[in-house]
């Protein structure tokens, strides 16, 4: 093919598309139903709005998956990678917005990173935060939110939680050095990936002394539930800002009982690998199935707005982000919705009676049944195969001896069932 | 400011984006009715992608409007500035699609261009396309539809038509030069905008003979209805190429009758800018209002597919582009649609009773009705204040003396009215 799609984008033609829509539209009803509103913002931010809230040191790597560009006048710009800083800029420039402020915005983001299987240059997020609330319930309402959503899917789902300030004593009370200690929380998450050996290995290669790892491995394995691991938690770690943490992963626990979640757990492993969460972290897994990543992720980020309004005090957020894409590709995988070809209920073939068939066939759409016609005159076997490999379920014949008897024959294309029906009473049939 | 949007660029707030998500839900409503299926494509295509459907000549001007960049391993890209050409990338890539392939695609496009008034750098384009026919009912169909869906919105809209091949039969026979006809056809274009004399004195200015302007002039102010007109011009044009025009607009006018179209008018000093329309082309007005340029716009382009399928024979095509943009515009200035800041049906202020309270809103959300509540234990009076700022037309109040009967006061925030009702039925009477 001489023209195609960039190099890691994609076409979803419709047998895609029409799933993503359902799942879009379900995202969109859900967030709603919650309280949330819909915002919209560029694809493209000014290059410095990109950057702005990465540390000095961050910006290189930053910079290797921005798709950058410039303007007729030279400014230079950034195609948006993520949904969070575009918020954060919306809330800086519009002091107005009463706060909490919540929110939900849908929409692809661009990451020019190295290719590889599954992971795509453009690809959908739908962003759900509340900013201006240090609240817990809060973020209760976000696992809440991300429960109801996954049930309308009919996907089993586990909401895997933690807190970063617990993260933070848990390495206090190691001993490990701070410079070193992003490093170890990105070790510790990938216990379900790379098992304690793994873990174990990497912290070694990484200096960490042979107390030290014995004692955090022991942590990050505590069982059982919230109530029980923050008991255990307290009497093994004794710094304050455990105590913080652990403090605020109670009244969480508690405020989700309320909102009535029931598959939250606290993990003590689980550390998200973006230095911005202060509070609260929590992805969602599938509960059974082949795929080891997150479907949904997100926590409690109370220091980035500060950054981009320029205020000597922090505004504090809490939000969740879903993976459209691939909610899209478990859903077919699991086969929990209908894979549809196309929109259309209704096909009308005409047998030598166009012009009546337009004026029956605008009927069926003033009647909101989603229709369409034979334009090209092909005849009743080859457009009876058309219909069916389209998936659409009804056809509808219109020859000129049906016509004289105010009829048409209706077909049932999954049953193979044929009936004359009066015109005047096809709308109504086919609403049932 | 420190960090702001891109020069040309919007945010779009919740009273904005609430509008134009009912308008983009109308649209694809009133699409799928019509049996067009969705597709969606990258945001980014490849730049030869981006210029192949222009003449050597061309490029430079689209190149000045283009977002170019590149990607990590130097391929060079733009943003798309239309749909048009994706589809036929699409169609190229895709010889599996059964045709008449029938598709719409919503989403933003982006312009390099020049800053002005009311033109912007990333707007939303709504396009539908039937390709694969060159049956006039598919013409007459892009026009009904359009009908429905402004009739939709409520607004009264004039449609213009016309045929490339009349244009081109009225240049033929008005003696002007091939290499001056798109020129002269962008001018006549201008005839509502800058009237009589602004046409002649511009064709004058490109140095078009004094009889070819009279003659053309008086072509292009022919009244009447589309058979009164192209009788008319039957008697003086009298060339292959017009005659061609004038059989299509009289076949397209018989189909406009079945599909029950009421508002479209043969033009023919309508000429659309674009030179790859080949027949059939339209435009949208308002009828009433201050807004001059077109709403919705759109034609038959047969010859484009070919050159990206390098295909031997065209692939025919027809479509219509809707300006999401213009049309929420106008819906807001026309007041045609209710301009709601919140999607919040019912606001749930807890006095003292948080815990019971989110119980109680998990309850109505289950009901489908879209719930918010007071997590910063703001006071009755902030919270109403709030919720009047907001628009949200219900307040449920929850204090600990109504729990004790089982019951919230429920108040209504646009009649001000305020009753007791019982908690078990609380979602039923919001219901109604």
């Amino acid at each position: 093919m001489e023209y195609e799609t960039p190099k890691g984008m994609r076409d979803f033609l419709p047998e895609e598309k029409i799933l993503r829509d359902e799942v879009v539209a379900l995202l969109k009803e859900t967030f709603e139903l919650y309280g949330f509103n819909p915002i919209e913002t560029p694809a493209l931010e000014e290059y410095k709005t990109c950057v702005a809230k990465f540390g000095a040191g961050e910006e290189a790597d930053v910079m290797q998956e921005l798709f950058s560009l410039e303007d007729r006048a030279g400014r230079k710009l950034g195609l948006r990678f993520e949904m969070t800083f575009p918020l954060a800029r919306v809330i800086a420039n519009n002091p107005q917005l009463a706060k909490p402020f919540k929110r939900y915005a849908m929409g692809p983001v661009w990451r020019n990173g190295p290719i590889k299987l599954g992971r795509y240059r453009e690809f959908w997020q739908a962003d759900v935060d509340v900013v201006g609330t240090s609240e817990l319930s809060a973020d209760a309402e976000m696992l809440a939110l991300a429960e109801t959503v996954f049930g309308e899917l009919g996907l089993d789902i586990t909401i895997k939680v933690n807190n970063r300030k617990i993260l933070n004593g848990m390495m206090e009370s190691c001993d490990i050095a701070e410079k070193l200690q992003d490093s170890v929380i990105i070790t510790i998450d990938k216990l379900n990936k790379i098992g304690i050996e793994g873990v174990t290995k990497e912290l070694k290669e990484k200096g960490i002394g042979t107390d030290s790892i014995s004692k955090l491995l022991k942590l990050i394995q505590l069982k059982g539930n919230a109530k029980q691991i923050t008991a255990m938690l307290k009497s093994e770690l004794r710094n304050e800002i455990s105590g913080e943490g652990i403090a605020e992963i109670n009244v969480l626990f508690e405020y989700l009982k309320e909102f009535g979640v029931k598959n939250a757990e606290l993990d003590v492993s689980l550390a998200r690998g973006l230095s911005y969460y202060t509070g609260t972290i929590f992805e969602v897994f599938m509960k059974e199935g082949e795929l080891k990543s997150s479907i949904a992720s997100g926590g409690r980020w109370d220091n980035m707005i500060q950054k981009f309004a320029g205020l000597d005090k922090p505004i504090p957020a809490v939000g969740i982000s879903f993976g459209v894409d691939v909610i899209c590709d478990v859903l077919k995988l699991q086969k929990k919705k209908e894979v549809k070809k196309s929109v259309v209920t209704v096909y009308v073939i005409p047998i030598g009676t166009l012009k009546e068939s337009i004026a029956i066939m605008q009927k069926l759409r003033e009647a909101g049944i989603n229709t369409d016609f034979d334009m090209n005159g092909k005849g009743i076997s080859k457009n009876l195969e058309y219909a069916n490999k389209q998936g659409i379920p009804y056809v509808v014949i219109i020859g000129p001896k049906e016509l004289k008897e105010d009829s048409v024959m209706l077909k049932d294309m999954k049953k193979g069932e044929e009936k004359k029906v009066k015109i005047s009473e096809l709308g109504k049939v086919l609403k049932k």
